[in-house]
């Protein structure tokens, strides 16, 4: 049994004193720790040796004391495992060097055995298991297939991922097999993440704010309805799609569990338009924790006001940023953690 | 008298029997005549040599057809008159080799003489009067004082403007001391704008999308605000702030004819928003002019259906993309332009 599972209590709807609290990508760039190690491995390293995943996964728990943990990994280790090659590369981010751009491109593209292609992924699961030693619920997650095809077809980060764009709009047929290879394979790879332990799976639609609200429906939200319609029976779900408000109360009718918020859409708004009941999840801008403490703290009680308590999961409304001192981010925590104390 | 008048009769909220079109940035990269300048002229002796100007302002109007001009130049124009240097860099964009980071940088930001400093600017819009010889208005633009901001602190483009936020939300005080420096100056050379004789100002808020609502009052509406009172006497002003659906209700209380809407925000969602009165002008997807041709006509048609025919004007939801073919931008213009005929 959990010793702290405020985080599944709060995704089953149940009546709390204060809101679970976690941050997108906690276990990461700005813990000094992380840094160390590095320095010493490359990132792919980090991600596929089950014992730095786990070490690294760990970190935001015993050091800044957040109510959930979530596993280091990357989103792209999927198109990695469908022979999409993906790299580093210093100073631009992802790099895919033989990117997707045409209908053959596709057809090369394997749903593979994700038992075989991430059993380091699961592997780094039921280490952490083991040494969270069910202190807090542990999160496993996937990108949204529109935003893993952004990156396999754009190559790269992008302002806008023309190509990405470009490619759907222009050669449709293609964009849509290539969507449900990696919805195919997303949906086997989340069940083996469930079977390993993880407690609660976050799907992340980080570009879906890119597209128009009927393209969104065409080219995101249909593979993500299919994601929620195969793991909403075996885990608790949260779906969070960047920039998507306009989409929110379709989403709200999905039968997720919660929906992410960024902070662009405010709690009234994000209330009114997933209907008011469902669990929300969010929306702290992640540049306010460079502000002085004392404000950190002021803004995190003003979110509970406005989010209320019940129905919510406190976090920032997208990942830390490298640069946010670890003083900063335990303030955050702790303003949510001493609400209502 | 102008010949065609179909945008100041749309901004004027008179009865049209279709809506008038131009594109964002339509004076640019994807005409090969542009191109042909571009490989002679840098960017800034573009800009500031008035006969160039004039051609590439006037381009469009004979080469797609489009019901307004809008003068061919740059929002950094403003931050180089204000003595923050401004460079374009081959593969980077807007470069800005010494960023403002503290209060001391700001302090040694100055308010020009615009009439002196950008000069070139107001011989442009008279040359160019000219050559237009009333065929259609002339829009003149400025970015908002945010948005200026973005560039002057973070120093180039970026995902995030992590710099820009930080410096607002760790320096509020040195930062509304520059949004003010920036709002003066952009009221100031807005004014000869109209004194040289352009019929319509437009406002871009590129980047007021990065903050939330309420930051979003304070560090980019307010000074807004301050430009559309300053100039709403004097000439038709256009409000654009891209990503910021959640401040429509507060733009259209402002005393602004119209709002640029970007494609993430329905027209049913954009009339909602703004009470369903004021004019809107957008907001077909950029990389949507990347569909095949009878697709474009297609969407282009029912973005009329959607918005209606009155109190609208059709254009693009951002600027044009440099690689959209020239019969793609003339066939969504073409779709409008013949739409009820």
């Amino acid at each position: 049994m959990l010793k702290n599972d405020l985080l599944l209590r709060a995704l089953a709807g149940e009546s709390l004193t204060r809101p679970p609290v976690w941050m997108m990508r906690q276990a990461g760039r700005y813990l000094p720790d992380f840094m160390k190690l590095k320095a010493k491995y490359d990132f792919f390293t980090r991600c596929q040796t089950p014992e730095l995943a786990t070490e690294i996964t760990v970190m935001p728990i015993d050091q800044i004391g957040t109510d959930a943990a979530i596993l280091f990994s990357d989103i792209l280790v999927i198109p990695q495992a469908m022979d999409i090659a993906v790299e580093m590369k210093d100073g631009v981010g992802p790099w895919l060097p033989n990117p997707i751009r045409a209908a053959k491109d596709v057809a090369n593209v394997v749903v593979p055995d994700v038992t075989d292609r991430l059993h380091y992924v699961f592997e780094a699961i039921k280490q952490t298991k083991k040494v969270l030693d069910n202190r807090v619920p542990l999160i496993g997650f996937a990108g949204s297939p529109w935003t893993i095809l952004c990156y396999a077809v754009q190559g790269q980060g992008s302002k806008n991922f023309d190509l990405a764009k470009s490619f759907c709009f222009s050669q449709p047929e293609a964009a849509h097999q290539l969507l449900q290879k990696i919805t195919d394979t997303t949906i086997a790879y989340l069940k083996q993440k469930v079977a390993a332990g993880v407690d609660v799976v976050q799907l992340f639609d980080s570009w879906g704010g890119m597209l128009g609200e009927d393209d969104y429906q065409t080219f995101s939200w249909q593979y993500m309805q299919q994601i929620i319609d195969a793991l909403k029976s075996k885990t608790k779900v949260i779906a969070f799609a960047k920039g998507c408000w306009f989409a929110l109360p379709i989403m709200a009718r999905s039968g997720v569990h919660a929906l992410g918020i960024d902070w662009t859409c405010s709690a009234r708004n994000a209330r009114y338009l997933s209907g008011g009941q469902l669990t929300l999840q969010g929306n702290f801008d992640p540049a306010r924790l460079l502000s002085p403490i004392p404000e950190i703290e002021k803004l995190a009680r003003k979110m509970i006001d406005d989010f209320g308590v019940q129905n919510y999961i406190a976090n920032l409304g997208h990942g830390i940023l490298p640069n946010v001192p670890v003083d900063h981010a335990k303030a955050f925590v702790n303003a949510i953690k001493s609400y209502n104390s």
